[in-house]
């Protein structure tokens, strides 16, 4: 092959430990039990997770071993490809060098299961009989189900309402894994009971959906909670697409100048990114990261870094990060894996610390650029991965405008098989581009507590 | 790793050649033109299908090349992975040796694009500004749409109806990548036309939509006409599929005794399968070959060996194959990509001299294969392709209760994301098994030509 556009590695080449951010950002900011005001401590967290993620989850170890069991289910489907994107460069007329990392040949099609193998394992491990999660999109509901379903597991999903009618097909995809599926405010429990007398026909958030499982949980303990993105250990977990990537570079004889990823929680940004600033903090090339969000839920660009909870009830622990509140419920738009008032405290972390940027796009901006995209590489993105389609190719034509050549590396995180009723939408003009009134933004703002519990030390 | 899964190879190992089945098929039976009743001739066919692709659908050459822009395409997605099921194997129980060969992760999520690809590239090499073509389950017209974006192409399809009701989202998809889907029978054909006079109400059938496609493509010469399945050079193409499944095997050090595939023209079988008959035929080992085919469209079981036309209207050459007739209209199961009349000419030929056997199964076993089969190994398997798996795994556990290991390789042509109804529909009870009655048969096999045009040889 004179263009070779695809750089494979072998199954013995997955990553045999996870990458710790924290171990190189000094002085992080520990979140809090918010009935003390003082850090957690693994007794807090014992009732939640299983040991070996709570030490991941607060470790300040840089190397995170990856059980045997879980690289065996791995193999499966890693390493992913890191494709040069040559025909959306002809297609671009573009002299820079684009590439991504393709997490959609996954099971179930996004990068989740990176971290719900891993999850579902540690709480088979701990001996619990299932777990509960929420979802936003559905990806990583999928993902759990069908992580479940490895190890012999039962999966309640909480899914957000509005993603929940707008993919119908993802309901059916948990099912066939055997897990089980219910729309967020649900019935089910006080915390949606809350929502649904204030608000009927409330979309739900993922902050909404998160207080259901959290509830669901505390109220069984032979079922573990797993959670799809922002803690610590979640973006730990993803770093091996990161660090494949790294070493695919060294294949492509390249190295990327510009990484770009969807930020919702921060775990698909994250876990692409994390391994090249790691490189870059302990001596490396530099690198330009940045997270592209929906201007609909602009967490990043228009939120505040304060402590704040998790969840729209205040089950969880509260987290020093970039955050709309947690009382804010973002509009419909199609993203639905996009939807967190709150952002992953590492990745809010790197970002204060001008490691990585952040940038907002409107959707419709966003699937202009995946019909597109798809046209020139023949693959049809998730709606979410199109944030990072949209950035990467306007980089791209900079460098055509300034008659440059850099490399942009971009994180494809999913597919969009499930996603086309907001295709069709997009083709018959029908999506809004919510853009946030600085009234909507303050409101949501409000809902952050506005004061620390007594004792916290900041 | 201990237990090694995946069987990988670089893309420099794509196959240069495609594999032709009818060099090592002594005196086949050409196709004739129905005019005449004379062999179809370079000259019948030009108006058709660009020159090359006449070459390659006459040729008795063994290897064809494959021009190095299609395997560049090829190369985003092949060599595909050749996967062992061990986790299927454990939950079974079964000393036998499980592979798959998974096509999911093209482009499309089928085997298609194999084809697609390089029928898109001879019709762009020859001029034309776009392609018009029949779809059943919507795998075939999604190929056609993505492959038409590559060379800028434009892509009529005539999607079955029942299958275009069933999977909604397959329109949508040919449509983000510029495709144009109709619902046949429609009313833009002349063919469409009559059959919808006689029954307004016709969910169609693949010889249905083929008539449609056929008269749309006579209509306009700037197009040309594309085919899914049974011609002889579309089972060439398909030959990437089991010729790099011999090269993992080398790497697993294994051989299959076993190599099963579905059945609906015939490519995905022939595709898996002509590679290890062909190296059976010229003094390699033995393998048992099975064909998987619905028991609501039972061509190889049931069927007739006659010459027939492929499209229900009668304007196709006549093939020597097996056929349930043109006239016949299968009842509406969801592997749409299995329920075509008749039966590509080689694999017929496979069939008729003992190199092949075929069975036939109901829908509902092939739903719990398929289930069954998405909860051990992880993947959500196309509704055709569980055809497949439920004779794999009764293979195995015949392995079980015999007390002895075979190796057995199977087709996974495609993942089930478009296919989300249908295993609703299974788990809500609400599948029937068709299964045609005697008088069902002999009535479709009514519509054969009695006889042959004069000046037939056969």
């Amino acid at each position: 092959m004179v263009d070779r556009i695809k750089f494979l590695l072998d199954e013995n080449d997955i990553p045999r430990t996870w990458y710790n951010l924290a171990a190189d950002i000094p002085d992080l900011h520990p979140p809090l039990n918010p009935a003390t005001g003082e850090p957690v401590t693994r007794d807090d967290m014992a009732h939640t997770m299983p040991e070996q993620i709570i030490e991941q989850e607060l470790s300040l170890e840089r190397e995170l071993a990856i059980p045997e069991p879980v690289r065996q289910i791995y193999a499966q489907w890693r390493p992913s490809p890191l494709v040069r994107a040559r025909r959306l460069e002809r297609a671009l007329g573009t002299p820079a060098r684009i590439y991504y990392k393709y997490e959609g040949n996954s099971p179930t099609g996004s990068h989740k299961p990176n971290t719900a193998v891993a999850q579902l394992y540690y709480n088979h491990l701990a001996g619990k009989r299932g777990v509960v999660t929420e979802t936003g999109a559905g990806q990583w509901g999928s993902a759990v189900a069908q992580s479940a379903a490895l190890f012999d597991m039962t999966a309640k999903i909480y899914m957000v309402k509005v993603s929940f009618t707008q993919k119908p097909y993802r309901r059916g995809f948990m099912e066939v894994f055997g897990g089980e599926c219910v729309p967020s405010p649900s019935t089910e429990t006080a915390a949606g009971r809350a929502v649904l007398a204030a608000d009927p026909d409330s979309p739900g958030s993922l902050g909404i959906a998160t207080s259901e499982a959290l509830e669901a949980h505390a109220a069984d303990p032979t079922l573990g909670y797993v959670v799809g993105s922002a803690a610590n250990h979640v973006l730990a977990h993803q770093t091996v697409i990161g660090q494949e990537a790294l070493r695919q570079f060294e294949l492509a004889d390249d190295y990327p100048d510009l990484v770009i990823g969807c930020a919702g929680g921060g775990s698909n940004l994250a876990g692409l990114s994390f391994p090249f600033l790691g490189a870059k903090l302990r001596g490396g090339r530099d690198v330009r990261v940045i997270g592209v969000e929906p201007a609909a839920c602009p967490t990043l660009t228009r939120g505040r870094i304060a402590y704040d909870f998790a969840d729209s009830a205040g089950l969880s622990p509260l987290f020093r990060m970039h955050t709309l509140g947690h009382g804010f419920v973002p509009p419909a738009f199609h993203a639905g894996g996009l939807r967190a008032h709150g952002m992953g405290q590492l990745v809010s972390r790197a970002v204060e610390d001008g490691l990585m940027e952040a940038v907002a796009v409107t959707q419709r901006r966003c699937f202009e650029a995946g019909v597109r995209f798809a046209r020139a590489e023949g693959i049809l993105p998730a709606p979410e991965s199109t944030h990072a389609i949209v950035v990467a190719m306007e980089e791209a034509l900079r460098c055509r405008e300034e008659g440059t050549s850099r490399v942009i590396l971009f994180g494809l995180s999913g597919h969009g098989h499930f996603d086309l009723t907001a295709y069709e939408k997009y083709f018959a003009d029908a999506l809004d581009d919510d853009v946030l009134s600085d009234e909507q933004i303050a409101a949501a703002l409000a809902t952050i507590p506005a004061e620390l519990p007594a004792g916290a030390a900041r």
